[in-house]
């Protein structure tokens, strides 16, 4: 069980230890890299001047170098996105293409993300990849869901297992649902959202809670099972912390991932891993 | 509210009308086929002396009649189910275009459905269009996931309902938890199988229960709240009589979908639609 203690003031917490599972997978990256004859290339595309975005691409940069992936930047105009994106699909340097959010204003997100090529498509977003997994065949699941997968598998068994995800995003939760449902995982799954009633009575009656709401403190410990575990999606920034949308004193109860630290560290190395997985299938 | 009474040894018992629902589909089919400038086609492609296939197929001929949809049966050997569907994609003459199961053995049901035509899918089997469902894009949906939809709209507002769907296919369970979780739905969806624990607890919590396993008998009185929605997606042939999955003594106590004349009735009327909607925007 991947967990780790750590004393507070006396109590003691279990947090799930998800940077061993980042670790990990990691270390698969950069072996795999170099078994390949070439060096595999993410590009990732942006259309907008976001402050966050251009953070989050920055550690993105520095990832790669550290895992001996090329990456390069593109920034698009609206007008020239779908163009760029179909010149990618064409370019045999490229192996994995990833979309930065937001997109540019204007810009129909189903029509950019069915133009991400599906065999480049390491973050899951092209509908193709999606439908894939109603199939029960994940060639490249959206990465977030795929990391809090990878936690659930490190500390329990799914199988019969009740499961709550909180939040029905195409990112997080309506794929994690179809992948927890697979067949060999057979998690019961629950999908709640802002218009679901006595949301703490079902998660209460949960084994495992998926909270991915954007919402900070918005899982309260009386909405939480004694001895549950809480996977924590969320990220947030309150008062110049982040923190995610689990409430702290759930922690006393349940096993938790911590944020920072927690499923967002293996988010980031399973887009690797995908951008490996890509280049390990486009050259066979 | 679309229900019909029987009464039954002096019992009153209330049945969700289908029949009706499926008649409106198809009138509106009737009139969209009149205002093309050409006759829409489906083509349906069997790969097997299944019977029951052969006669569905049958069937299907004698509703595409009625409605004034060419029809066509292509029996094509498994060498040759592929190029027959890239033909079809080709053919400007067809319209929607139909793979009947069960699939000959050795034929990797992915592929298959991959190369059914995205825009002649009219069965919502290719995995971009199950895809397109998570970003609440319904072009072309599984058939069977909108008639319960389409019935479920018809009897209820569903927004804020705890929906329990006991299934997992990829033709209703799966495709269906997606489209109530719609926004605007705004469905609680649950998704349960043959692994889930203590499922008559989880669907006797449940304002609205949907049941696509496939056993006659399966969902019993005691399985069910009083009041409840339930639909019955089944069709089992027992002592030579037609039957769903719910049990008779639910009718008691639940408003239920008939069967037989229950949701198939719909989901053939919505296959025809399918076609038609291909077709105009082939057209357009």
């Amino acid at each position: 069980m991947a967990t780790s203690q750590e004393s507070l003031e006396g109590g003691s917490i279990v947090w799930i230890d998800c940077k061993s599972i980042a670790k990990s997978i990691e270390e698969d990256v950069r072996k795999r890299v170099d078994l390949l004859s070439f060096t595999p290339k993410l590009v990732s595309v942006v259309g907008t001047d976001d402050p966050s975005t251009a953070s989050y691409l920055r550690s993105q940069k520095k990832k790669a170098e550290k895992l001996g992936i090329d990456f390069e930047i593109i920034k698009t105009s609206p007008g020239d996105f779908l163009s760029t994106l179909e010149k990618l699909a064409e370019d045999k340097n490229v192996n994995g293409v990833f979309v930065a959010r937001p997109l540019p204003e204007g810009l129909d997100e189903k029509r950019v993300f069915s133009a991400v090529p599906v065999e480049k498509d390491v973050e899951g977003v092209n509908p193709e990849n999606l439908g894939f997994l109603l199939y029960g065949e994940e060639t490249f699941p959206p990465c977030t869901a795929e990391a809090v997968v990878k936690v659930l598998e490190s500390v329990t068994e799914i199988s019969g297992k009740k499961v709550t995800i909180v939040g029905r995003s195409v990112t997080v939760g309506k794929p994690l649902a179809i992948m927890l449902l697979k067949k060999g995982r057979d998690a019961t799954v629950t999908v709640c959202h802002s218009r679901t009633q006595n949301l703490g009575e079902i998660t209460r009656a949960s084994d495992i809670v998926v909270v991915a709401v954007g919402k900070a403190h918005f899982l309260k410990r009386d909405m939480v099972k004694e001895g549950a575990i809480v996977i924590d999606v969320g990220i947030n920034y309150v008062d110049g912390k982040w923190c995610g949308d689990v409430d702290s004193a759930v922690e006393e109860i349940a096993q938790v991932t911590p944020v920072p630290g927690g499923v967002g560290q293996i988010t980031t190395a399973l887009l690797f891993e995908h951008v490996v997985r890509a280049a390990e299938r486009q050259k066979a």
